[in-house]
């Protein structure tokens, strides 16, 4: 491990997580905190506390940091680059300022208008992009589908390295809301690839022209019936929703349906999404959404590090 | 108007509504009380508590029920009636006990397994339809489709006045717990069919592949990006769910789109998928929702009333 030069952030919507990285973006240290609702109208102080510790023995070192910190919502905005796009550009348009004697650089989002004609957009991914390009070489050639998933699941086509454009799926959130406030799921047990997440996804396999809505109420029906226990009820919901955005995503970026994925996000998730597009006949590639996101961070850094040197010759 | 003779109740989830009414099902005074879930423990209590004015000024009418009170969670459990069936049969299936001096009468629900394979139950909607049948009598004969939308929207196939098979649609619970809970819809106003509705409807149609899952995201993103008003992310939201509801159902009734739907259910609800059906070429008739559950509590009293007299016969 070499000495500590930057801190990289991934600010989410509902965790933030800072590591003291070296120069070549090994960790050295991490700290947790609240995500950009929680942080709420404080999100400088927050960070400030955090990295005090850090600060008192190493003294202000720069800051990468990508997501909602550079929403309108976080600590200043920065804008969205319109695709196709190269990840490598989110480092000639990261927003820097100064901090209480410490550089920041904010990472930018990415915007497309998406398969469906609608507006899109993505805020911490491309950074997650960025650093799988270089995890995964390979990707910086040829068509790939990349599947990032989460409370907002990001599809995004990458040609030749470049994102061309992207979908998002709010199958994470739409788990949640109804995980905890409707009928169909009355336990607290957490979603598993068992026989229950496995049997609705051959639901939406055998019925891929239902829409999720009609699909959605045989979590209750089949409780009421006794085919499901109420234990394996969030494991069903779940299996229909990531089917439904599954058997969706691979038709919208067909005609050929892709037969590789390379997914990108915390294992857990992955593993959900792994099983249920191998049920589609799709191999998969798991990358760590942390590593990832710690990657690209650590590329954003040394590019404007970079840029600096540059700047000062 | 006659003698008051009978309570005709609706016992739904989140509401109750008691009609004190005379032989022909005419309402001389109605009481609203707490739905199942808020009811709790204590149904039949909150059921005599309403009815003590009534009883005090005409004794201890008969009472015909229908909805959550025949559920697990409600007075007693009464069966589902497996489809294909008359609604009239449930006239022979209701559970009647005593109860304080009173003969009470609970309608049973259907069940069925739906055109996706999975089981599927109704409680309060047989009711409806029953009712339905009396106020269009047109619809005994002949193949029609019906829709009763609803937190659980139910559409189902009419055959020469039984009820062949149904599916459930959980749009309005979806609608309630994404406009309430999610990140999509962050303004207190409610649903309209105006512009931001029919633009969403217009998005259903024009993807009919892609799954709600895909579309959803817009109601934020065009937000974002200016097209869409806060104000009006509701309403965009409920065109997302009414169309996906719809065009999966014509769909799934298929193969050729039924030319005309008969809509049960509260007039600012069915007037939303009214719009929806017709910018899918489909025509409507609407009947009210409280009337047509009256008039099948009627009849299901009078057909209670001829079978008493029969067996005293």
């Amino acid at each position: 491990m070499g000495a500590p030069a930057f801190v990289a952030g991934d600010w989410g919507t509902s965790h933030l997580r800072l590591n003291l990285c070296d120069e070549q973006g090994r960790v050295l240290e991490t700290r947790d905190g609240p995500g950009i609702n929680a942080a709420g109208g404080n999100i400088p102080a927050t960070f400030f506390l955090l990295v005090r510790g850090w600060d008192e023995a190493h003294g202000a070192l720069p800051a990468v940091l990508c997501g909602m910190a550079g929403s309108t919502i976080g600590w200043r905005e920065t804008p969205y680059l319109p695709c196709p796009v190269l990840p490598e550009a989110i480092a000639i348009q990261a927003l820097r300022f100064e901090a209480q004697g410490r550089t920041i650089a904010i990472a930018p989002g990415l915007s497309c208008i998406n398969r469906l004609g609608g507006p899109d957009v993505m805020r911490g991914e491309e950074t997650q992009i960025l650093g799988a390009l270089g995890l995964e070489p390979q990707l910086r050639e040829g068509r790939h589908l990349l599947c990032l998933p989460g409370t907002h699941t990001k599809w995004v086509l990458l040609d030749d390295g470049a994102v061309e454009q992207f979908l998002t799926g709010v199958s994470g959130e739409l788990y949640d809301v109804l995980r905890r406030h409707s009928i169909l799921v009355r336990d607290a047990a957490e979603a598993d690839d068992g026989p229950a997440f496995q049997k609705a996804l051959e639901q939406t396999r055998l019925h891929p022209d239902a829409d999720l809505i009609h699909l959605l109420f045989a979590t209750r029906s089949r409780q009421l019936s006794g085919e499901l226990k109420r234990e394996d009820a969030a494991s069903y919901l779940s299996g229909l929703v990531i089917g439904r955005d599954i058997a969706g995503a691979l038709r919208l970026f067909g005609p050929e349906p892709p037969g590789h994925v390379i997914l990108i996000g915390t294992p857990s998730l992955t593993r959900l999404y792994e099983a249920a597009l191998q049920a589609h006949g799709v191999a998969t590639t798991a990358v760590d959404g942390a590593r990832a996101s710690l990657a690209g961070l650590t590329e954003l850094h040394e590019a404007l590090r970079k840029a600096d040197f540059g700047h000062a010759a």
